[in-house]
């Protein structure tokens, strides 16, 4: 079995935004060698997301004012604020997209359908945070 | 270590449904040899979602309203409907529910909890979709 | 490739609680023995989930509430409960916290960010119910 393993470093200049990383996980995969296998992708913090969906800049707004609606930022709704953070929302943000996605490899490559591509999903940017790939298989 | 690939062909002539398909994955379990390893089911397609939950009717149509209730169909509430789509709510009802499972398997068999099913969920139907199973291990 | 199996028993007294499990399933990686590879974690009840969070009881107490406005309790809003049960909503509740997760294991070890830590998630409590543990690699 093989394995290869990479940290991507995600800096989103905004509180909230999506980023893909499609090309830089299908890079992962290239290096790992892996034929037949799979390959996880995940954010190392939680309050930010990776998911798969469509790249379309209308849809991500779409996502944002539905995920404000859903879990607004508005700091006094959250006890958890009472740490000193602002970003209780965040956290919930981040569950309804989800911390992960593993996507099959197939000869090779990742094994998506027509319009699947990864995204990172930022909740509480404008601070470094990494993502993790590891590719496992043979 | 072992790799078994197959794609599963759903139609569902709704809008929405749902579709046990636990017997599909069973039998791609079986196919690939695997006694000990990880099976990774996902929808294929972003306005579609594989889970794990019930096989009650009652409960799936509970989930149909839902959804419909934190992303109403209503083409006009989604920019993203301006590219020339109407199903900018299927890209968010699939949020919720998720992209895939991934289900350990143990003895050749899926390990699963006493109520646990498989299902694929259609936000965005009328047409032929895939779903990807892939299990690997020894 | 070597795999192992551990299955935690959750005994949540009340309705709904969040459980501390990072530890038991740095202990099932310990003894895989696997160095490089993945653990999926997730409930085998379909009225919990399984999450990576904060370890912060005040963000705690803002799920339990955020996912009771999401999905009330209240039976008579689920035709589910028509079967006899009054365990809708967490059947809801359960989607949107999710599952399962996979953590990758690296050198040994669950390869996580600083806060990322391994929850159980109860929203049908007051009975037994089990959790599995796989970790597969070499």
């Amino acid at each position: 079995m093989k394995s290869h393993t990479t940290y991507l470093t995600m800096n989103v200049p905004a509180r909230t935004g999506f980023r893909n990383i499609t090309r830089e996980v299908e890079e992962a995969v290239r290096a790992s060698g892996v034929a037949e296998g799979l390959c996880l992708v995940n954010a190392m913090h939680i309050t930010a997301s990776v998911f798969i969906n469509d790249d379309e800049s209308g849809l991500h707004r779409d996502y944002a004012r539905w995920l404000e609606e859903l879990a607004p930022h508005e700091p006094s709704r959250y006890e958890h604020n009472r740490t000193g953070e602002d970003n209780g929302d965040a956290h919930h943000k981040r569950q309804i997209m989800g911390r992960e996605v593993v996507v099959a490899v197939t000869r090779g490559k990742l094994d998506f359908g027509p319009w699947e591509r990864i995204f990172y999903g930022e909740f509480d940017g404008r601070r470094a945070k990494r993502v993790l790939v590891k590719v496992i298989g043979e």
